[in-house]
C-alpha cells in the first residue's frame, strides 16, 4: 500500500493541564504551517478524538495564546479511550477529518495511549512532555516545571513573612504524585530548614537535628518543604507528630493546592515548549513516531522511544540532598 | 504634677501580621526622629512590653524595610497582657526603659488592650489600623488590605486557568474571620461566577442559579470565591452540597490560606502605611491619645476613639453586590 | 419629536491606553445586556466611528478579558474627528448602525471630543476616565493608576538592588505629562531620597540637602524619581547638572517608558472598571448625558459634567509632599 | 614550606551585579561553616581588599539574603588592583586577616583577576559565575541569567499590550555587550515579530520581510527585540531607518535599562547560585585553584581553569535560530 503524504496532522492536549501548554500548541501550529501542513486542534484531548470535537488552526488562531496558562484545547481524561470501541470510533473521526499525524502533549498516560493507538491503527503520533513533575524517563525537562517551582518558591517566600512574624514552623505541602524533585528543588530554593520526600529517607534525619538542636533558639521560625507523595493529607499527619512531641511549637499547614498547576509561563518553559513543538512537526515529517520529545544536555532536542518514556524516572538529583544537607547548618 | 515632655516613644505591632507593617514602622521612626523623639522598638507585640525586650530604632535600622511583608518587630498574642499583674509589668519596663508614649499598629484586640492600659497608667497610645480584613469602624483603609487582595486574585487568576483547561467548577476559599469585604471584592476582581459571604444572603440565589441555568453549556468552568466566615472547613461542606446535587460537575476545592499574609506590600499599602505612621507620631506630639489613625474620603487622614474603632465595621459595599448581581449574567 | 428607547449603545476605548480598561469594556457589555441592551464594539476609538469599524459584544466576546492589559477594541487619535465632515460620517454610521446612545473610555481630549459630537448630534455620550496619570477633575480616581503606580514600584524595586550593590545615584523618569502624582506617590512608596515634580518647588531643596549632607556617607546609594513634565529629556539634563557638581557620584539615568502603561490590571483597576462600567451604563438608562462617572470619597459612583471633567486636576495631595519631606530624613 | 591548612576563605562579589549572587554568598558562606572554615566577606570586590573592607560572616549574617537582588557584598571595578602595588596592598590586607583562599563570584573580567593575583601571589581562588550575559566559555549557565530573561519577557510581554492596543511596532533594546543570547531567547519567549543579534545576519532578513509582506495587514503590532551589542543607541539608529523606509508605521523605541540587572533571584538562579556556591568550597578543600564552577548538562558541577573561562563563548545557540525562522511566519 502506498503510503498517503503527511498533509495534515492534528495536536491535542491530554491529562494534566501545565503552563506552557500554550506555547506547545503554537509552536506546532506554526511549524506546521511554516512547512505546508494543515493543523486540526483536537479539543478535550484523547475524548475529543472520539467526540470529533475539532477546530482548524490557523495563524492567527494561536496568536496571543504564547504567555497564557492551562491549554486553549482543554484537557481531559478519557475512559472511552482505553477501550478498543472507543479508540475505533476515534480512528474514523481522524480519517474522515483527513488527519494524517498527531502531535500529543502530555505525561506517560498520555503516551501509552498514543502507543496502544499507533500499533492498532496506521497514524503516527509524536509525543511533547508536558507536566509540572519532571519525572519523564529521556529528557531532563517537561513543560511546566519552571513555572511551578517558581509559583510555589513565591508562594513559600510569602508563608515565610508570616512565619517569621510569628515564629512558627510551616508545613508546607508541594505536587508531586510520585515524585519529589519539584519539593526538594523548591526547598533548595527557599532555604526550607527540612524537607520531606519519598526517595530520601535521610533528609527525615535533618529535620529531627533541625527540631532538637536548631529550634531552641528563640526568633526562630522554620519552613519544612513536604512532597505530596501520592497520599492525600500526608503532610497534616507529619506535622500532628511533631506537634505532639514540641508541644511548644507553634505549628501550621499549609496545602499549596491547585495554584501550582496555573499561571503565565515563565522564559524557560515558553522557551523548551516552543522547541519541543518545532521539534515534534520536524519529527513528523521526518517520519518518525511513537517517541517523544526530549530536551538533554544544554536544552538539545532528543527522541525517545514512547515504550522507554512511559517508564517515570524516579531518580532524584542526588547532588541537590547532598547540598541540603551541607546548606542546612 | 507636672507632665514629662515628650521625648521617646515606643512602637510596636500587635495581632495578625499584614504586609505594609514595615512600612508603618518604618514611617513611625524616620517621623518621630525628624522631631527630635527617640524611637524604642518593642519585639513581639504586647509580650514584648512584659518581657522588656525593646530595641532601639535609628534611622538605619529600619532602611530597607518598607518593601518587605511581616514584620520586622515580630508580633505575638499576649494572654499575660490580658491580667493586671502583666500590664504592670509592661508599665514597669516602659517606665524604665523611658518610653513617655506608643504607637501601636494592629487590629481591634490591640486596641482594645491599648485602651485598657491607657485607662489604667499614665502613657498614651495612638494606633494605626494593620489587618488584612479592611472592617475596622472609622476608617476606610487598614494596612495590609490591598496586598492580600492582590494576592487572593493572583492566585484565582493562577486557578482559573486549570479550571478553564478541564471545564472544573473550584470553591476558593479566602480569609476574613466575620467580613466577607475581601471574598467580595476579590471576587468582583477574578470575574467570579459566583461569591459567598456572610452579609449577604442573595448572592447565594446566584450560585443556584449559575448552578441550573448557565452551567449547562458545554466548555464552561466556574469560580466561586467562599468567605471563610469564621467557620473552618465551610467551603468542603459547600462544595460537598453542590456535588450531591450535581454529580455530573467536576468540583474541586483550594484553600488559599497563610499565602494571603504575605508578600510585599502594595504601593497602595506602601503609601497608606507611611500616611498613618507619620500622623500617629503627629497625633502624639498634638497630645492626642487613644485614639486610632483613619484614612477617610481619599486617603485624608482622621482620628478615631479607640472605643468607636474596636467595633468592627461588618458593614459591607452594597454597590458591590449590586454590581456582582448585575455582572454576572 | 418622539425619541427612541434606548436599544442599544457603542462603547469605545480613546486615547493612550490604560490597564483596566478591558474591565470596562467587559462591565458596560454585561450591564447593558443584563438591562436589555444590545452593544457595539466601536474600534480605533473616534476613528472606528467615521471608518464604520463596529463589531457586535456579546458575554461571550467579553469572557476572558478582565484580566488583560490595553483595550482588545484598539485606540487611536483621530485627525479626522475634529473636523466637522469626519463627525457627520461618524453620525451617519452610528445611525446606520442603530447605535442610540455611547460610553467612552478614555481621557480628557476623549470627553472633549464627546461633549462636541453631542452639542452636534443627538446621541448622548457617557465617560468613564481611563488614564494613568489620575489627574482628572471631578474624581479622586481614573482606570489604570494603580497598575501603573505598582509597575513603576517594582520597577524601582529592582534598579534599588542594582543602585545599592554599586553606590549608584540613580534619576528614573516616570510618565505624568503635566501631572506629578504618579512621581509622587511611586516615590514615597519607593522610599525615594528625592523625588521632583512640576508642581512643587519645594522637593528640590530636598534633593540638595541630601546631596549635600545626606551623601557624604559611604556605602550609600540613592533614588531620585523625576516626573516626565511634558519635557522629554527632562531626566537628563537633570542628572546632568548634578553629575558636573558632584563629579565623585556615580549618577545613573533611567527612563522606564511605556513598561508603565502595561500590564495586568491590579485588582484595584478592575473593581473600579466594573464600578464605572455598570455605573455609566446606568446613567444612560437614567436618561443622563454629556458626563463623567467619578469615583469619590471611598470609591463611590458620582456623576461630573464633561465640561468640568475636562479641566485637568494639577492640584497635587500638599499631604504627600509634607510626608515627603518628614520621612526622608 | 610546609603549606598551612584551610582556615580561613574570603568571598566576593566583583563586577556587574546579578540576581542570585547573594544566594551564592549564602551557600560559600554555610558550606564552609558546615566544613569548619571561618568565613570573610570582602566588601565592594577587589577594591576592598585594598582597603581591607572586611566582614566577618557567620550563619545569621546570610540569613535572610537567599531571596534579594543585588548583593549586600557589594561589588566596584578597581582600577588599583590592576597595578602591582594594588595587589601587593590586597595581599597584605589578607594575610593580616589570615585569609587562606578566596571564592570570587563574577564575570571574565573579575577571573583575570584572581588569576594574575594568584599567579603572584599563594592565595588560591575558585571563581563562581554571576553575570546576566550567559557567555562564558565552560559553563552552560551563568548566575542572574534566568532572572533577567524573565524580567525581559515581562517587561516585553506590558509592551506588548500597548503596542496592540495602538497598532505600534516597538524596537525594545535588551542588555548584552557582545552576545545576542539573552536578546535571542528573551525574543523566541514572547513571540518577537524579529529578533536583531550581533551574531546572526540572518534575522535581519526576516526584520525585512516582516516588514514588506506581514505588516500590510491592518490590525497589526510588532515588537522587534534589539541586543544592545555594545552600541549605545543602536537600537534608535535602527528604528530610525525603518521609520524613514516605512513612513506609515508608528514606530516606538523602549529602552529596558538596569530594570533588567534587579529583581529577586528565579528559582533556578537560587538553585544554581547554591549549587556552586557549595562546589566552590567544596574545591577548595580538595586543593583546587584557578578554576571556575561551571554547570554543564543537567546542571552538573564541572571545574573550568580560569583561563579558560575567561575567553568569552560567543557561540550562539543556533537551534534558536532555527526556530525563529520557523515560527515567525
Amino acid at each position: 500500500m502506498k503510503r498517503k503524504k503527511l498533509e495534515k496532522i492534528g495536536v491535542l492536549t491530554s491529562g494534566g493541564d501545565a503552563p506552557g501548554m500554550n506555547a506547545a500548541i503554537r509552536a506546532v501550529t506554526r511549524a506546521a504551517i511554516s512547512n505546508k501542513l494543515k493543523v486540526v486542534g483536537i479539543r478535550h484531548g484523547y475524548q475529543g478524538m472520539i467526540d470529533g470535537d475539532f477546530v482548524p488552526l490557523r495563524t492567527r488562531d494561536v496568536s496571543g495564546i504564547l504567555h497564557r496558562g492551562g491549554t486553549v484545547l482543554k484537557t481531559a481524561r478519557s475512559m472511552e479511550f482505553r477501550t478498543e470501541a472507543g479508540r475505533e470510533k476515534a480512528y474514523q473521526n481522524l480519517k474522515k477529518e483527513g488527519i494524517d499525524a498527531c502531535v500529543v502533549i502530555g505525561g506517560d498516560g498520555s503516551f501509552t495511549g498514543a502507543l496502544i493507538f499507533s500499533q492498532e491503527y496506521d497514524i503516527p503520533f509524536v509525543g511533547i512532555p508536558g507536566t509540572i513533575d519532571n519525572d519523564m524517563y529521556g529528557t531532563d525537562y517537561t513543560i511546566g516545571y519552571d513555572t511551578a517551582l517558581n509559583t510555589v518558591v513565591e508562594a513559600v517566600d510569602k508563608i515565610r513573612h508570616t512565619a517569621a512574624s510569628h515564629d512558627r514552623l510551616f508545613f508546607i505541602e508541594v505536587m508531586g504524585r510520585e515524585a519529589g524533585l519539584l519539593a526538594l528543588s523548591a526547598g533548595i530554593a527557599v532555604g526550607a530548614e527540612a524537607i520531606l520526600i519519598p526517595e530520601a529517607k535521610i533528609l527525615e534525619k535533618e529535620l529531627d537535628q533541625f527540631l532538637k538542636k536548631g529550634y531552641k533558639e528563640k526568633d526562630r521560625s522554620g519552613i519544612v518543604i513536604v512532597a505530596e507523595g501520592g497520599e492525600t493529607g500526608r503532610v497534616i499527619k507529619i506535622a500532628k507528630a511533631v506537634e505532639d512531641n514540641y508541644p511548644n511549637l507553634d505549628v501550621r499547614v499549609s496545602i499549596l493546592g491547585h495554584i501550582q498547576r496555573g499561571g503565565k509561563p515563565s522564559a524557560r518553559d515558553r522557551i523548551a515548549a516552543t522547541k519541543m513543538g518545532v521539534a515534534a512537526v520536524e519529527a513528523l515529517l521526518d517520519d518518525q513516531k511513537s517517541i517523544m520529545i526530549g530536551l538533554v544536555k544544554n536544552f538539545i532536542v532528543d527522541h525517545v522511544p514512547f515504550n522507554k518514556a512511559v517508564k517515570l524516572n524516579h531518580s532524584i538529583d542526588e547532588d541537590l540532598i547532598h547540598i541540603q544537607s551541607i546548606i542546612n547548618i
